[in-house]
């Protein structure tokens, strides 16, 4: 099994959060791009850490270097290869957890998996720090798709069952998904963020975590993108998406929720709009027979609540197969929510444009 | 693109709906396997049109003609091919679909990529009958997961918004997953049988349709298959579950539901069960860091209402580039969420052998 | 493992010698190619047995029937999967095999990989009948690249060392491609092949056979096809050639004989010929860097003798693990390198094809 | 097009001549492998240039550094990530190639594909240096090729067509290609060592280069890796050993030889040795069917003179269309032959080790 996605352009993601460094090779990458190095780290930033009291105190750097695939600051051609070092690990935190799983980790599988020769230390590979690769190459995917008029970008949906409904699948600018996106708190209705806020401090307060909901759009995809049966977009984008740590579900449109109306209400109608083809609705998320149609690609990603509380918690100790008792310590995010929005982007992104080469 | 998927097994569609035939290869296959043609049979009958209310009355025998791979019964390790006959087909029906397509069909998309060449017929190559070869190869499938002690079954979950939620994600058994996907209707609690039978029926007399939501496990699966990051368990079942038409979301555990929780109460805490390491609860979904650990596979799809449907609709003239209005002849199920049950099982197996080989 | 091949354009081959059928899936071809079934059947026919006093007598009428993926003649964008039924079998020759293993063949590795459950008969999944798809895979390779404007063709080099040194590696052109690769036994100098056709004969009375070397060519590439690094085009052609039973050696412009040469010697120096970049010799055989630059590709593939031959051969009885000897019945060629001739250009073409789109 | 090869184990190689660093990746290692740092350095150095007189003057370190995937020393299972700085660079000498391209060197093609946006400094990605981590990732691959019996070894063939023939195909043992391999100049017969030796001093002398041929050989696989049919070992290694700068021809046994054999004398007639089965000649080199039988594999690889010579050439100048003449300036191997015996070793163990996963 391997940290690698995509077929055209491909990305591979190495690193353990305390190791020396982590990072990626994207291979495949047109040459002659000019990528723009403050976009990429304003991207990074949006997912780093201790910015915000939602996230974890942890403070770091985050600044990618770029070994090779780029000369003076365009692509070329060759593959692009990019390490963030560790500088901030205080790896005595992680001692007990080879012995005793922390419940919805992947400590327990992945201690059966690797024959216990896995890197425990902050959650080795299985760290939430590797999606900062997936910000970068996200970030490089947002620049060509940039070019060629598409626009990605992501809102927070929900948190602690607190929703935000103002979101438009159907009429969705480029304007507003950069707006939005570029938000600390990457949230449409400003009225909604206080309540989400204080949901995540009291669930701080109780030693806990809350979850959440992010929405994805894209815009400006040409008619015809991906195909039926396993080349979908919606199977390439999801497989990208269920690489992102913690989310348990994906969807498209409107998702789950088309399974309870009915055809007549479901189907979107197809109108004429400024001489092309549109829909007067979009409970199909811009998707149909597994190819981008005329209207944005929505997609839906669900983030479990971060599985590392201070609650003492109910586990199992592996060495006697006893029942035992784990209280988590270190430093954790009550919800990642909004640090995940960039990453889901990423993902999005990347995974749009592997399908557009 | 192509209708191509897995990484050790590999399963090949082909066919379009008013061709000569449809069929697949799997390649990958171990020799020496037994294969029981009753069972693949059996499979192939659950998810055939015509025996019941719910489904459409084309009539078709469906008997899989395997030209390779297989010699007295037992597979060789070679490319095992397989061909349906397409005998009844009626392809006036469909004459008017490449001037005005079908909402929330594939039709508008197809037109785009394939710049009018694809087979229209019947829907061509985007037919719901393209299932008939994933059941076939999950049928294949799940026999030599048998072999391996696991047994992957599925329920209807709700059709029209009707849910029958008896189903126990925990403790659920071989036993009990090959009893309720054995059954025609494939429904635990048979109170609810009747009000989604009710709900179907109404909706073929107002010539609609309806959706629902199909829960598929898997039990006896080793801990460890998949990895994290574009290697997931999740991503790998989703890109198989979202080339089966209609599928617009896809969850485990408690999927969608878990970003409302807290994390004490969305972590499923392990206790030991008949020496081993258990969950008492199993939010995850039998997946975390994107590997299987010790609790049942539970995986979620969400199928939308069949888009053909006898009501007039809205859509456009793509030679007139004008509004125009649809009515769609042909016979079609007004639910295909119960003959999808044997399809999303299919998936779900073939995709877990590929992990498994 | 599997019979597979490509990765933008994939060729899956299925199909036992003396079972129901052989044929084969090709994805991702573009819609809207109108194939010349004439052109097609006249390649079939290059490689079809029974023609020629060099082949094995036994007769098939070879004829694709094409079951999805074309309609009215046009491709549609959709998988084309096509199979050969097998007529005219005598099962009855092989029973031996399965015990004593024909030396050179794959009988051995066979057993021990397939656990004896491999088709035998005929050499099963193994026969060279098994390069028939691969010719209609070609074919369909060839007028698509013929509409890009390239051209495949290849002629016998040599035959039981009788060389044929009249190809032109620099300036060999498209018609004279199809012309040399349209002869019955495809060979420049007609001088040369009386001597052959006799060293052929010879065999065939001393009950014993003779290998050879096929020459190919590309004309009309552009330039820049392939990358370094394991995307070479000689890798991706290498690799397709290998996947043709009894190829032993691959090797591009001078191949093994550039390794004798000065750095002065094998540098083919760049010309301006009709206002473009050209050159003086192809040592390179057109590929640099693992790209193809502005000389026709050439490409040779050693071509081993027939394994099977009359004369009593030394073998070992599996069961017994004892030595043992062998005499091989059944109907065999003394010589297949005039038929391989079109199956090198059907992979040389296919893998070129992957490499376009 | 990527720089990526290998399913089950995957290695993405990156970097330019002049760049940061040179790298690569490598997923799907098994976890729990301790590596011998001393070990990987002697290959290394085995590459290394400025060794020998043979070699190019620039000196390096080439020290790699692991970032991820190894803790303590042993294997994760995680990606393992390799960089080696780049250091002693002069990019002064290369300035003149994007106008006037050096024949059979990658710099016309690149030029075309990446439309003058490749690095050219040194050769860029297309650098020799490249193959660094190509012998990294090999010395990884024979190191648990070894903790399975595996042996792989590689010795000088020939150079400026000097032969040495002393390689016994059938009965060659891990231990005398242990010894081989390892000296300095990889060379069995010491009495033609400096013979060769004189050839490349002379080409020196003489601003020329010569070229050669290396024999590589694995001992010890098991029967029956790989398959027929496009998953051939022969493929399979050839399209790493085609990866490989300079390699021009790949062949297997007796290779292209095998041609203008009869039947009766290319075929491998089988005996039993100690209890096994095992051939009394090895001209399949080891592979049948696409598949390892009970013989050492053997395959040869074909090098190219070293393109980069400093006698004057005839070339183009790509801004004027107008013929050109040039001379290459800047530090250069005579011969690469020696030091590329430790990349075919690489190439071919990480192929086979790809093949066993």
């Amino acid at each position: 099994m391997s940290s690698e996605f995509g077929k055209n352009i491909t990305l591979s993601v190495f690193g353990e959060s305390h190791g020396e460094a982590i990072g990626c090779v994207i291979n495949g990458l047109p040459a002659g791009v000019a990528l723009d190095t403050d976009k990429i780290n304003f991207e990074m930033a949006r997912r780093a850490p201790g910015k915000d009291k939602t996230a974890t105190p942890r403070l770091e750097k985050d600044l990618p270097e770029i070994l090779s695939g780029v000369l003076n600051g365009v692509t070329t051609g060759a593959p692009l290869a990019m390490i963030i070092k560790n500088t901030n690990t205080k790896s005595g935190d992680y001692s007990n957890l080879m012995q005793v799983p922390r419940p919805s980790h992947s400590d327990y599988p992945a201690y059966v998996k690797y024959n216990g020769f896995n890197d425990i230390r902050g959650g080795g590979h299985f760290s939430g720090r590797l999606t900062a690769p997936i910000v970068f190459a996200g970030a490089v995917a947002k620049q060509i798709l940039a070019q060629k008029g598409i626009t990605v970008g992501a809102h927070i949906k929900s948190i602690a069952g607190i929703c935000d409904d103002s979101f438009d699948m159907e009429n969705v600018t480029a304007q507003e998904l950069i707006r939005v996106s570029s938000l600390p708190f990457s949230i449409i209705n400003k009225d909604v963020e206080e309540r989400m806020r204080k949901a995540v401090e009291d669930a701080r307060m109780d030693c806990d975590s809350v979850g959440g909901v992010i929405e994805c759009a894209a815009v400006g995809l040409p008619v015809g993108l991906g195909a039926n049966i396993f080349s979908t977009v919606e199977g390439h984008v999801a497989s990208a998406l269920f690489g992102v740590p913690a989310v348990k579900g994906v969807e498209f449109g409107a998702g789950f929720g088309i399974a309870d109306l009915r055809g007549s209400q479901a189907n979107d109608p197809y109108c004429i709009k400024d001489g092309s083809v549109f829909v007067k609705q979009n409970n199909n998320g811009g998707v149909l027979g597994g190819m981008t149609t005329a209207a944005p690609l929505i997609v839906r990603a669900a983030i479990k609540p971060t599985p590392s509380i201070a609650k003492e918690q109910e586990s199992v100790n592996l060495q006697t197969m006893s029942e035992a008792r784990l209280k988590i310590k270190g430093r954790h995010d009550p919800c990642i929510v909004p640090r995940a929005v960039p990453v889901i982007e990423a993902a999005v992104a990347f995974a749009l444009l592997d399908l557009m080469m």
